[in-house]
């Protein structure tokens, strides 16, 4: 048993003291787990767009100081009171949304949506005692999704940690725990197309070329892709996408000119902007009779979706997810396989490489639109 | 073999001389089918608000003079040139929509929009010469949705026939030719509920009292019936519906209302109204993480479905549906033996019974909300 069991750990961890400002490295003190939950020692994490979101707090419950990060891979240091199907040295992938495994919607085979773990962006606390386990000199420092990966250490509900094959190469898989998983379960668990089928992608970041990636695996013939900007076309042929549009390109929506290649319209489609015109297209591109949408990009508040019924009536589904459909401890653990037999690949996603200390770095690359995926290497 | 193959037929039927103006039975030949047609001895007819609607011709293009008709049963006289699916005195439902079998959406295992043989409320004549088989003194009088089943003999294209066991009795499965199937097969075919579940019905007509009892045989515990009439709710009972709402009698949405009576929202919906609001109350008084929203009711051409993308991603899906996702020729038998099983009940559905010399008083019936069927006797 490790000697750090039920003590404070002093680590490392990048803390975001004020909205939109660089990280800092700094020293802090991770509590041990209490009732319910782990500590994980971090080995990998990854920079997602809902980090950069919630550290911009533009418009979002400014909750600072915090220590995000919700994409990452690591091994279980210690576990709290309760934990049965944790242990130490266990790998995990830490999840932002959770499975209690005893509400209504862990009881249901359609949802993943867990009353009890279900995503909060705002809480900056754990729920046994609504305290946080980071802080810097007795001052709590405030976790994020409940998973603030951007530490050596962090502590997490054992509902939101996926137990994965331990021969599963983390700094790999650790891109499965939030984008890669969202887009590709889509695909494969919600849009579902038939060997042969066409699918349109809205979108062309890291969520959409995995829902390509989906579709590519599924036995898509033909994958549109559509994205404003024509640097992603390029990228995207290695996620299976066989065209490109780009709606600046045309003086007609791009529903139409969607039809119009595909007599009709596409099968399938999937969109992961969270533009509301473009959610708007990818239902109406979609072939009368079967067609299928799929929305997965989040939109603003003030958002109306928005077409005639009739588009509807023609026998057209339009369904929204939240993290693939996947529940995290049951079903994640299949996604790491899918890897493993080399049906999925991830290594096409991680485009850039730093280290912890680096780490605004990552930051950098994002916001240019540089990376698809960057690793944050913790040692 | 009948001694009028080949012949013209001369017979009663009632005539659609103007917009909204009483229909007058006259004496109309009928000539033979064409090649891929049947000439069929109409039985029984019921009169369904798509008859009416098109009969009103308020903001629909006015075909007349015109035979209307379209709910009904009756038996094969002739057939015509490359007929091989059907001989005479076979026993069909007339449908309003086709199944070529030929086309992608027949070939589709998911759709019944037949390329070939949907419906077309504009045309008032036959495929396969563009002329109609209906005339009064060598002048046509218009067919109606490819059926005109208001007249002891019609002339209908062989996609648009269901044969049926000839052990059904022709005067309770002729409503099955339309409503009956669109409202049973949404919920049987596209909502789907599972055993024990909630599903809440919007418009308490006969469609919707149809997707009432397809939620019936499908084993729903509760069924919530929401209508702005309250003299319908008495007779909902008999087709299962357990609950009743009247959005009249609350001051907040009907969504609202069905959310808390259901702990967070109905696993299934149908919509059979066609009112705007009514579809997006349908929609959002789903649970999310797996409800399914059904709209069955047919919209104003100005409509527009709105609603927070939010209700979509937080797992909600929305799907149309056209005649009940049956395919005519394919499924319909199969709902005939539904009944035939004892399994779908008809004779609730019939409150009244004419013969064709008084069909002005089932559009009467019909206008004053007093009947659900009412079934026309040719003899």
């Amino acid at each position: 048993m490790s000697c750090t069991v039920g003590k404070v750990i002093r680590c490392r961890a990048a803390v975001a003291w004020e909205a939109g400002k660089p990280l800092v490295i700094e020293e802090v003190e991770v509590a041990p787990p209490q009732a319910m939950e782990v500590r994980v020692k971090i080995l990998f994490t990854a920079l997602c767009h809902t980090d950069v979101y919630f550290w911009e707090a533009k418009g979002q419950t400014p909750v600072f100081p915090r220590i995000f990060g919700h994409e990452a891979s690591g091994i279980v240091e210690s576990v709290g009171e309760g934990v049965t199907e944790l242990k130490p040295g266990d790998h995990v992938l830490p999840v932002f949304t959770g499975e209690c495994k005893d509400c209504r919607h862990c009881k249901s085979e359609e949802s993943n949506l867990c009353d009890l773990l279900r995503i909060n962006t705002d809480r900056g606390v754990m729920l046994n005692d609504g305290q946080s386990r980071f802080s810097i000199n007795g001052k709590p420092i405030y976790h994020f999704v409940g998973t603030s990966t951007f530490s050596e250490y962090t502590v997490i509900h054992v509902g939101c940690l996926a137990k994965i094959n331990p021969a599963a190469p983390l700094d790999k898989v650790c891109i499965l725990s939030c984008g890669v998983s969202t887009g590709l379960g889509a695909t494969l668990n919600v849009a579902k197309p038939a060997k042969g089928s066409t699918v349109a992608i809205f979108g062309l970041g890291a969520v959409g070329l995995s829902a390509a990636e989906g579709a590519r695996i599924a036995g898509a013939s033909r994958i549109i892709g559509v994205d404003l900007n024509p640097k992603r076309f390029h990228e995207a042929k290695k996620f299976g996408v066989t065209d490109f549009l780009n709606p600046k390109d045309y003086d007609k929506p791009v529903q139409e000119v969607i039809a119009e290649m595909t007599d009709g319209g596409v099968d399938r489609s999937v969109e992961c902007t969270g533009n509301i015109h473009a959610m708007i297209s990818a239902f109406e591109c979609v072939h009368d009779g079967w067609g299928v949408a799929v929305l997965v990009g989040v939109p603003s508040k003030d958002d109306a979706f928005k077409s005639h019924p009739m588009n509807f009536l023609n026998e057209r589904t339009l369904k929204g997810t939240f993290f693939g459909n996947y529940k995290p401890r049951t079903d994640l653990p299949s996604v790491v396989e899918m890897y493993m037999r080399k049906e999925l690949e991830l290594e096409k996603f991680i485009t850039h490489e730093v280290t912890l200390s680096n780490i605004n770095k990552a930051f950098d690359y994002m916001l240019k639109g540089e990376s698809l995926r960057c690793i944050i290497r913790m040692d």
